[in-house]
């Protein structure tokens, strides 16, 4: 009915999804005197007085973040959950609220709802975390998932993408690459059982890496290991992308070299 | 290659969506003591000391809450803040920080982004908000738009469902069902051009209605012309289905009955 104003048409893959974000979000002045960090981080931080009140969001779209056909809908749920406390812990915060949004098609039946709320709560109960809000809406296909989570940072204890400075120390919590190895095990049992219904998957002794991939924590134990040592990161970050992607964005906010 | 453990299905459609969002998180108890208000009004409400945060989460799904073939990209990135904001200012609180995610397919181009982002801006700028963070991710088909927005509410001057009393007077901003009246309007001429794409929509005279659906303002005016005359209401809500339907929300949170 209306004409586009806007006959160019440059597709979203040329950018990337960081450099789209980027492009996206780069006009965004901010204005408010408690907005103390904004886009650009694992979380934004908002000023209370005296404490920070951390932000994330993420969006968990199903074909291009998980594959039912070898997701549990529980673990689902609770990796929804996980994933996006993680953001706040890597502000050196603590987790404690989560809204949830959820677009599902009629394909999916209200048991498989509730299955996906069994792995929040479950979340939400390991990690001491309230699910204070939500929707729940109809998409015309797919299932998509958008937590967004809240926590409390105190001031001072604050480890930003922009700390890292000379002299610091890189440590990387957990096993970087068994969530990846993990994937391929299950993409490689999916082939095979699309060739062959009748093969049973082969998961035995892959157990670890198939629990990083289907059921992963956050490090909420680092932030209080940190704590009761009295240690104060200079800086932190999610890895979700792999670590030379991360070391790159430490090394681009923060304006410092690394060798690793 | 899992076999589903829950052989029942239940259409989604049995419980409606506020019957669902009930059966949902009916089991979700809060735990934190600053867990003010959790799930079931406009926002939930977050102790910080010496006031609450105001949160709520709301998805808007391409062919369920919106139709691109008659709404403007930049006027849905504006409703997408604004009727986030609406929640806040419902809780008579002030909006400050709204996140965005955005999941679309690769039948948009980056142009198509741009749009829905200038709207966004916009709306941040009108009402004086900040974006501090956000997420874009791929979906196998179609545009999702999930927005938090937060706030900051006052210790005493928070507006619940749950406070009308006995003899307290109804009132009601706005002109309720104009948003409704322009998008008949705009149903209408969609179906004139699919049968006839010579057609031109005849929308004049009906400007009002449209802005209605298709820009709509959050009545944050409401929230400081009641501050402004020293006016505490007992409680607010947020009408989006119409006037009974949030009329029998707030009878069932305050168990009090209303003459309209």
């Amino acid at each position: 009915m209306f004409d586009s104003k806007n006959p160019q048409r440059t597709p979203i893959s040329d950018l990337g999804e960081f450099g789209l974000i980027d492009h996206l979000v780069k006009n965004a002045k901010t204005k408010l005197s408690n907005t103390a960090l904004a886009v650009g981080d694992d979380a934004a931080l908002i000023d209370q007085g005296d404490h920070y009140t951390a932000i994330s969001t993420d969006l968990l779209v199903e074909g291009v973040h998980f594959d039912l056909s070898y997701v549990p809908l529980k673990h689902l749920g609770y990796k929804s959950v996980v994933v996006n406390l993680s953001d706040i812990y890597a502000m050196n915060g603590v987790a404690e609220h989560i809204t949830v949004g959820i677009a599902v098609s009629n394909r999916f039946p209200v048991e498989a709802l509730e299955e996906i709320y069994e792995g929040i709560h479950l979340a939400c109960e390991r990690y001491n975390v309230d699910l204070v809000g939500g929707d729940t809406a109809a998409s015309q296909s797919g299932l998509m998932i958008s937590i967004t989570a809240t926590g409390r940072v105190e001031k001072g204890a604050e480890a930003k993408r922009s700390g890292a400075g000379d002299n610091d120390l890189i440590v990387v919590s957990g096993d970087v690459g068994g969530a990846y190895m993990g994937l391929q095990i299950l993409e490689r049992e999916k082939q095979v059982f699309l060739e062959n219904p009748d093969m049973q998957p082969e998961l035995g002794g892959h157990e670890y890496i198939l629990e990083r991939q289907l059921k992963p924590e956050a490090r909420k134990d680092i932030v209080e290991l940190l704590k009761g040592l009295d240690v104060q990161p200079t800086s932190m970050i999610d890895i979700s992308d792999g670590l030379s992607s991360e070391i790159l964005h430490l090394s681009k906010a923060s304006g410092t070299q690394f060798n690793i």
